[in-house]
């Protein structure tokens, strides 16, 4: 049991908290610092939910989800208002959280779980109704951990046996309740005893995949071996990867999918190497709104992620800098979606709505 | 005039010294502290500049074949043998400069060259030969640099007006003996008014993209913009890209490129998004004696390069690590391959045999 007071993974794995509700205090392990050191952040009001969240402390498209849940929750704990002070407030605390990340959907899918919960409660209010919204945000936080143990299971079917699987980013337990969407897919698939090791991109600039995916998987005795970006072509094209497995941070209704910037690149590699290319997510990752990528806003981040490493600059000053933070990649190149629900093929416009139907 | 004793770039335009003879000692910047810092180093015997190769202290293909050169005449001038000793020494000195990197092919083109200018002097032998073996390392030196000229400005009529041209890596001045391949054309190219922008990827691990690249090209005003690897392929999808240029280390008969890690996504992402894909590189790196990319030696160098960031490990303790330095791009996906004679396109087996041919 981790210092979150709850384990983030039932099933009896390793523990690896992402995000907890202790006693008034939205607690999770500060994500910039790993691996080098797990220290916790307690955020006391909604205003510092936020900022772990534009921050990076906390950062994975599901795990944002349920921060934000947590944070409006806690927001609208510490307020005294009632009625039309009370909406006003609820209004500002999601729009606030709406303003931390752009492109992710899982958080603006939270936000308005929370605001229909909001909305069924409203004339109720008082302590039942922060009592509701708590509620309602542990449960995002518990579906979410079931929705990746079930994208797990079903992804590892896809696995095959001795499987090299490249992965890119941190689709892991702390992207999510727990258990993750890709790593939830080797999670699985390591326990049926089919993993023959993980390629694991480092994944610039950031470097989840170096900071993140190899702490955690490491953890737990799955083999794993790091690679730079740039790298992942040159191990598919010399035979030692068997499949592709990412995450995913919206899927747009035709089935094009925005992840961690270097997605698109892996997905083309994969085709061209005839490999398959799978994406997990839960079904909250599905924005049927968006008709396809090209609506998909793209989060641009800051220049010194890019020029300065591990807190040096490396970069001549001056020198100009684009920091996409995600890309898209077009459905023809996505073999399927793994969701809770079920496995996508295309054409994903048919596939997708039937999964979002439930 | 730089410390090194000649300018490193003739025809005026700003100094960018590489490697340089001056008074019996090897001279180069060392390209592992730039961008923060230019500082010489100062090889007083060929151990010091096999290090120096060995280390990366000088990098770049047609650039490591030249301090090589130089170091065998540094070598030769430094022993007092004759005769069969002499022979022996000239070996031993060849034999550590080959084994320093394995990839770059312009390494063992210049290291035979040498030899064939040792072998036609050996009988004569003292400081007739020694001072044979120099002017044959500085004309080696010398056309290089005419080659780089050659090739930028062949190349800069492949590139359009207003041209977003990527490359990866430093195929620069730094790469050479003054003036660049990939960035000789960019040169060129920038001279004629031709260049909007450059991306350049940052090119993990060692970073030479945003180090020397980016360093490179903003001393000469060429606007340049840093990007992780992970996002060229994002860039061209986008439409922010309209060729690539990339150097060589090795070019396999059948035109099969051997260079930088990370080239050979470069390449499939560019097909995949129609856009020209141009090799720089002189003849010297053509290598008829390897018949394909299936033959070349890929260097893999020291896993710290990946887990340490900045001086800074930021990857776990104990996670395996892959650091190939190099990749192979099918000829396949090569437009065409820019030389000093002339630009080859397919069928390279027949174009880059003339080309060798001269």
């Amino acid at each position: 049991m981790g210092p979150c007071g709850r384990s983030g993974d039932g099933g009896g794995g390793p523990v690896i908290p992402t995000v907890a509700w202790q006693d008034g205090v939205v607690v999770m392990i500060d994500q910039r610092r790993l691996p080098g050191e797990e220290v916790y952040l307690r955020c006391r009001d909604h205003h510092e939910v936020a900022a772990a969240i534009r921050d990076m402390a906390i950062r994975g498209a599901p795990a944002i989800g349920v921060a934000a849940a947590l944070g409006i929750a806690l927001g609208v704990r510490n307020t005294q208002a009632e009625g039309d002070a009370l909406g006003a407030a609820f209004d500002g605390i999601c729009r606030e959280m709406a303003a931390t990340r752009p492109t992710a959907v899982n958080l603006f899918w939270a936000i308005d779980r929370m605001r229909r919960r909001f909305e069924a409660g409203r004339a109720q209010g008082g302590p039942a109704l922060r009592e509701a919204l708590l509620r309602e945000a542990l449960a995002i936080e518990d579906e979410d951990l079931a929705a990746c143990r079930r994208i797990g299971d079903l992804g590892a079917e896809l696995i095959p046996l001795a499987a090299r699987v490249l992965t890119h980013c941190n689709a892991g337990a702390l992207a999510t309740a727990g258990y993750g969407t890709a790593l939830g897919v080797i999670r699985s698939a390591a326990r049926q005893g089919k993993i023959k090791n993980v390629l694991a991109d480092e994944t610039r600039p950031y470097l989840q995949g170096a900071r993140l995916t190899a702490w955690e998987l490491g953890r737990e005795g799955i083999p794993t071996t790091l690679i730079a970006d740039n790298m992942a072509g040159h191990m598919m094209a010399t035979g030692e990867v068997d499949a592709v497995v990412v995450g995913a941070d919206r899927i747009a209704a035709n089935g094009d999918v925005a992840n961690k910037i270097g997605t698109y690149t892996l997905a083309v590699l994969a085709r061209e190497n005839g490999l398959p290319f799978y994406v997990a997510a839960p079904v909250s990752t599905i924005d049927l709104r968006t008709p396809s990528g090209d609506a998909i806003a793209i989060e641009e981040r800051a220049p010194e992620e890019v020029t300065h490493h591990g807190g040096r600059r490396l970069a001549p000053e001056g020198v100009a800098v684009r920091n996409p933070a995600f890309d898209v990649t077009p459905h023809r190149y996505v073999t399927a979606i793994v969701c809770e629900r079920g496995v996508a093929r295309a054409p994903y416009s048919e596939s997708l709505a039937r999964l979002v139907a439930g």
